[in-house]
């Protein structure tokens, strides 16, 4: 089983996201989508929408602590985004899942690009599998270097010195490695780029990853963003209590 | 057949764009995908990807004049987009279809999100079917009003008087009547907005339009963009004759 952990908040393209992920899992066997929502209640856009997925799932929520929280207007850097939501996932998996299971874990975000054959490369892991990462850190991939089929470094221009330059794209991790490292997890008060390294450094040394996609030489996953929608006509109207319809969901 | 026509333009998120699509395309029984390339030559990235999505496709391609081109730097609203691409796939359409074809046909731009129960409701098209558009014009959804069925008007607060206030993404037409017309097509000429209305006011009258998704109060479309990747550090790595490794395709 692949379990797939989706943090997600509250936002005008928030169905939207959810809907074309949604469509990309289904194609993919075995799976079983942990949707985390950052919010204290689970919300019915999210409740119906997963109903309606055909997906296997669990549909979780935590709010992320308010000093933590990007507020309206900050860079999107500023704060660490889906770290509580990713722990809650990792709990539950550890509360719901025992030593007779197999599987592994990966943390898509909800607004990147996946591929199909992504799963498949991700879906034999012993520890924990990398490959490349398209679309961030201010270039076009982000990659492990492989040599003889192991792992000796990473092509990344951002912070190349933390501990394992990697998106949180590009690594999957089993989770019977998980479970037998029971205080693994992300932490909230990593230094900017050092989220993903605050859970591997708990569970891998850099020699240990499993390279994937032909040694890490193919872009199977890309570090999308989707543009905040204007709503500059929406603003004025809902001024003059004209604003459409709230009943109808988007 | 839903002939899901799709313009397409080179850029750093293009491939990703083409594989979310294609992974909702799929999901869709007799779909037949019109790809067109706006360029001069049909790349191989795109031809690759169609060959492997799995799905029934057309590969097309033209380029959009110079003069109406899209410079770097303009804004997006400047010129239209995707016009002439739009129109070689109505060409191809009458060149390969005839008389006895059923089938309706879908303007699919590849940044938006598509639910699979909007194909459902576009499959039976008399003439011309519509529905709302999430996430477009500066308010959250732009839709059509009905009264005991027919359409009466627009809600819309951007342009309320052009002649058919609807993005592309919120119609469908079926395949006898643009063979029916086959003078009609998107006008590069057209207004601001009213490149919609350009085909449209060559196919039908508002009364005729077949309101679906419940009366038009569904949205299941949305008019999603994707961020302009940042190429900060790649930009600096290139200048140096450092950047990455253009062999691997993004
Ligand atoms: O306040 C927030 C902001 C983001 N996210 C989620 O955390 C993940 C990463 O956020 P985002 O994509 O905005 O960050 P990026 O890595 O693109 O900068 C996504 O799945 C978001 O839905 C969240 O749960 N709460
Ligand atoms: O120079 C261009 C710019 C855009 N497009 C395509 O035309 C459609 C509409 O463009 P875009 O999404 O940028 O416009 P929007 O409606 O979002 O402003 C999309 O399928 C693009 O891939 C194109 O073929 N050539
Ligand atoms: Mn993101
Ligand atoms: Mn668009």
């Amino acid at each position: 089983t692949i379990y797939t952990v989706t943090p997600t908040y509250t936002r005008l393209v928030q169905k939207a996201e959810l809907t074309r992920l949604s469509q990309t899992l289904l194609h993919v066997p075995s799976l079983h989508w942990v949707v985390v929502e950052d919010s204290p209640v689970k919300t019915s856009l999210v409740s119906e929408l997963l109903k309606r997925s055909g997906l296997r799932y669990t549909h979780l929520c935590t709010q992320t602590p308010k000093d933590f929280k990007l507020q309206e207007g900050d860079p999107n850097w500023l704060k660490p985004r889906g770290v509580e939501q990713r722990n809650l996932a990792l709990q539950w998996l550890r509360e719901n899942r025992g030593p007779s299971d197999e599987g592994v874990v990966y943390f898509a975000d909800d607004d990147n690009t996946y591929s199909l054959r992504l799963f498949e490369e991700m879906r034999f892991t012993k520890r924990v599998s990398v490959w490349p990462v398209g679309l961030v850190g201010g270039v076009r991939f982000e990659r492990p270097l492989v040599e003889r089929g192991q792992v000796t470094g990473f092509y990344t221009a951002w912070k190349p010195n933390r501990p394992f330059p990697m998106d949180m794209a590009g690594f999957a991790v089993s989770l019977p490695l998980l479970l037998a490292n029971p205080a693994a997890r992300f932490h909230l008060s990593a230094q900017r780029g050092n989220l993903e390294s605050s859970l591997l450094q708990a569970l891998v040394s850099i020699e240990e990853l499993e390279p994937r996609a032909s040694n890490c030489t193919k872009v199977l996953v890309w570090h999308t963003r989707t543009e905040k929608p204007k709503m500059k006509q929406e603003d004025a109207l809902l001024l003059k209590g004209l604003g459409s319809d709230p009943s109808v969901e988007v």
